[in-house]
């Protein structure tokens, strides 16, 4: 049987400790800094409950680390796991800063490709058929890429200053997708971001409605929008635009039913507004692929190299916003952009 | 030039007129039973004015006759026309009963093909499609097929009377596609009719809401669904099941446009609720077809017999209906029915 | 915490259980006419084996009775079950047979709102979402009903001659979608059978695709459309009009994604083509309504009955169909037809 | 009567001469630089033949001129159209450069507002119903804009080097639709252009593949994608999106017609790929709309001034795709960008 430890044991440690269950692992361990919610969860998962990361992680019976704990702590408790030779999984993003990020994928060398960074979007079943599908050649080369990413509403705003900013820590998500789709790097990036949702947002220097424009090593184009509120629900879709044609992922929604009345517009029947009922599918696949590496020793699907490369777009797009200017990117993510003129 | 005489110049001979002259043939000769109607006309058209049917039938340059008078007049009309020599097209129904159609394809014999009745929907371009696509073997055998026809508010209290009773009047058209789409006869049906949208429409003894189900020679199912109401505008639907696949000819909208806002619930943007606006397109085509068939000589696109066996499904639907029992037909058209009891 | 009796270890048990566990309710005993089958199932969930179907009615621990064997066992083990004293929950039909449906319902008296007969498609999320917006008036007073389901292929042929019949056995499911969606009974029926998917389900004295036309006490209309084979997969639709609107409830797609290509002609997504894809959800909230039954003490959300009215327009069908006349029904229920002739 | 003088007889002409026709407008003079093209022309339409531009315009009964010739003569055109009083309507664009385009905006004055500029677009039914809509604040506050415009097809090889470039001549419809949704102007734009469709058109120094990011005054958020081919057909949709929801406008499709088989994947029925038949409507919706424009001596719906910034958009965007760098934008149009170092 294949043993998981889980270092944090909130909100989505919860969500993710039922999705382990239910791919046929069994949880072994569990540490989280507050040791009452580590034991409430023990309890229902019958899983030991550790004084440390460490001890969690070294547990009898672990074979693979899952890290649901705050984005400071990734990287020294990725490296921990790597180092008692576990399989890793860590919630995006991988480090709180690029530098943090950097000495990550330094540190692992070639072990970061078991390191698994939970870009749970990927897991999405439109998204994954899109990407298959266009990875397959149905579409013939691809040549434009949109990725439209809004969510219902923003985020509180104590969470604004922790956040590291909307490219940051909500616009990664689509730079993750847009290398996924195009398999190939980025080499020129432009960003806008601008205030329009809630201006204490704007106070906290950060910005909540975003695009972003870039090209690709071969010369595709990307368009990326965000915005941090979408009164109509969760809004996240890829259009993929090729040479034999377009394929689109479009927004589920709760069912299939039509009205009809005098009153005429098209819309779809309600989107998710809750981020559990709109990634409960990706969440589950994303822990079964989390638990078919740790059986066949092979690579993670998102790597920490995968992570790394998010991070540093999502750097290259704040900078670029700021300085309201393009952005020339390295390949291998070692460039670093000194100052605001070009 | 391609000369046609107009007999009946009211709303819907004006709307050919437009046609005829869109089609490139030639408005020669004009006859309505109100002078005035036929002279305001003419002057804008260029045509002569006719003081009888015949003299607009036997007109110089005349070589097809197109009778959209009252419906009482028409068996009259397309066999003075025939008798003259002329392509007919004559507005459904072909006659104000079975009997007068009856009466109708005797006398005409084999020249029945050389007159067409305007079921206009047949030339609907979503409509033919799916029509094309059946006959053509796209969805292998056809096993079921579903008609939908409501209108967006009855007519007049005043034309309830004269018009035949629902069946004969509005489901007519159904009748027609039926047989279109079936390429065989009916040989059983089954009516209910009920009074839902208006009280007055059942106490002059009709009714307003209606299903149909029938049975074909080699044992198809057919539905036919009518409603003198539909709030969401007109609503014609063809659904075609077959052995391979469906094909639907839903309702085509004003505009692709949707709107998506926080009150969700799915509906296309606006039906026509103007007979006009829903048909331009197939009366357009219904023209050109018929200056065609004078053209080339050929037969008619819905020949006599058609109007003739939609009167006699029409009929038995009445009868049906009001006897609450299900009627055998004979596919030649021949066999009536006695009374009530089977 | 609520204890649950699982009769018959067979596939459809094997649903439930795992429904059970989810519903946080706990699976105390099971009985299957082959040991090893409850055995093996037992040895998974925990719960007790038993000789007996009143074994493990009887143990400890029991407050609701789940049938899930052979149709021809289910009248004896609903009485047993409420003889006991327990919930019931049974899969339909109710019984094998007009008469036994008779007699289960006139045993039980008032003790049939205790019995929860498991017509699952009143738990999808679509149809059910219809039924609330109808019963609570958004499209006004209903009018017509259309009921289409199509199965993607046909039973084995061994098990039609066990089935019922079309009529009994897969049309039952709309009889009862019609009567909840009305809110009333039935008073006249027409059915018509074919062989169109399979000849040798004609020799087996069965037909393969059927339409029935009904009308209910009030003069509402009811159209259902079946066939034992769609190529495009599992096909039920609900479409209700009235006199403010429509609503439909269509099928729902794998995903929302949308392929553009030179072949243009629209259709959705993939659509079920294994009845636990298309009915996991239905079947998961229809379990969680039995266990809200149990602990509430409530009615059943469809009752015994329910069951037996459906039983009573199924053997309608199948005898108006045979017929091939339109028959008429008594809303109790109670009134037999003799022969042929009306 | 209103009076039209055509200059120019071309495929487009003729199209416009039609859809005059039908706004009850009268063609009375025609001038072609190939008297053979004028001649055929006017032997249809009745109108003169005219051997100048300027006694074309001149011709008695003249009310408005409408330049369908080649766009190195829009300029002088008209302006003689102007100095002769009558209302002009030219098609897009203004002129051939940023510099012609100029002197003609300085050289109308106020006469620019009745200078009509055929930007065809915004006659397109659904486009014009989402600007409706979200000028009048049906999504609230506008945050981000997105138009796509893909042809079927590249135009003839030997049309790119006079066409003025991918952002002269086919993106210049997205900015003249961006400034008409916006009600404000653009201050910064970023382009990227790159060659996907076909080689030769690199060799010809122009571009076939193109995105386009930009801010307006206020901080709304523009993104333009274009591409030359799109196998599917005319690709040409606006996404809104505001505070308060979305509108988009989509491809229109030819009929509403679905197909269900075994082979799952959605798509749309046929789009168009000839121009005239996608823009039949928004061609005759814009030629009643100069028609009124002359009836009523009223303004222009897209004036010179906005013919003017479109050029001006389509310079900037030329500019910033060579350059590599995002252009700031002066709102007046006024400012000129040297060279490529910012």
């Amino acid at each position: 049987m294949t043993g998981i430890a889980l270092l944090g044991a909130g909100r989505i440690g919860q969500v993710h400790a039922k999705a382990i269950a239910e791919a046929g692992a069994t949880l072994v361990s569990v540490y989280d800094v507050m040791p009452e919610a580590a034991k409430t969860f023990a309890d229902r998962s019958g899983a030991t409950v550790c004084d440390s990361a460490d001890a969690a992680i070294q547990h009898p019976g672990v074979d693979g680390v899952l890290v649901a704990t705050s984005t400071d702590t990734h990287v020294d408790l990725i490296l921990a796991s790597a180092d008692a030779g576990k399989a890793v999984m860590c919630e995006k993003p991988i480090g709180p800063s690029l530098t943090e990020a950097r000495r990550c994928i330094n540190a692992l060398g070639e072990r970061a490709d078991r390191v698994f960074i939970g870009f749970n979007r990927r897991f999405d079943p439109g998204h994954a058929k899109v990407n298959a599908a266009v990875l397959g050649g149905e579409i013939g080369t691809l040549e434009q890429l949109t990725l439209t990413s809004r969510d219902p509403y923003p985020p509180p705003l104590e969470y604004i200053p922790v956040s590291g900013g909307l490219f940051r820590d909500m616009m990664i998500h689509d730079f993750d997708i847009a290398r996924w789709m195009l398999g190939e790097e980025i080499v020129r990036i432009s960003a806008e971001g601008s205030v329009a949702v809630d201006p204490e947002i704007g106070k906290l220097d950060d910005v909540d409605t975003a695009i972003v424009s870039m090209v690709s090593e071969s010369g595709k184009q990307i368009v990326i929008l965000n915005s941090r509120r979408a009164v109509y629900g969760y809004d996240q879709r890829i259009e993929a635009f090729g040479a034999k044609g377009m394929l689109i992922s479009d927004n589920p929604s709760d069912t299939s039913v039509k009205k009809f009345g005098p009153e005429h517009f098209a819309a779809p029947d309600a989107y998710a507004t809750f981020f559990m009922d709109r990634y409960t599918v990706s969440y589950r696949r994303e822990i079964e692929a989390f638990v078919h590496m740790i059986q066949t020793g092979g690579k993670a699907p998102v790597t920490a190299k995968d992570g790394f490369m998010a991070s540093y777009l999502a750097e290259a797009a704040t900078l670029s916003s700021k300085w309201g200017r393009s952005i020339e990117l390295d390949i291998e993510g070692q460039a670093t952009w000194g100052n605001r003129s070009p």
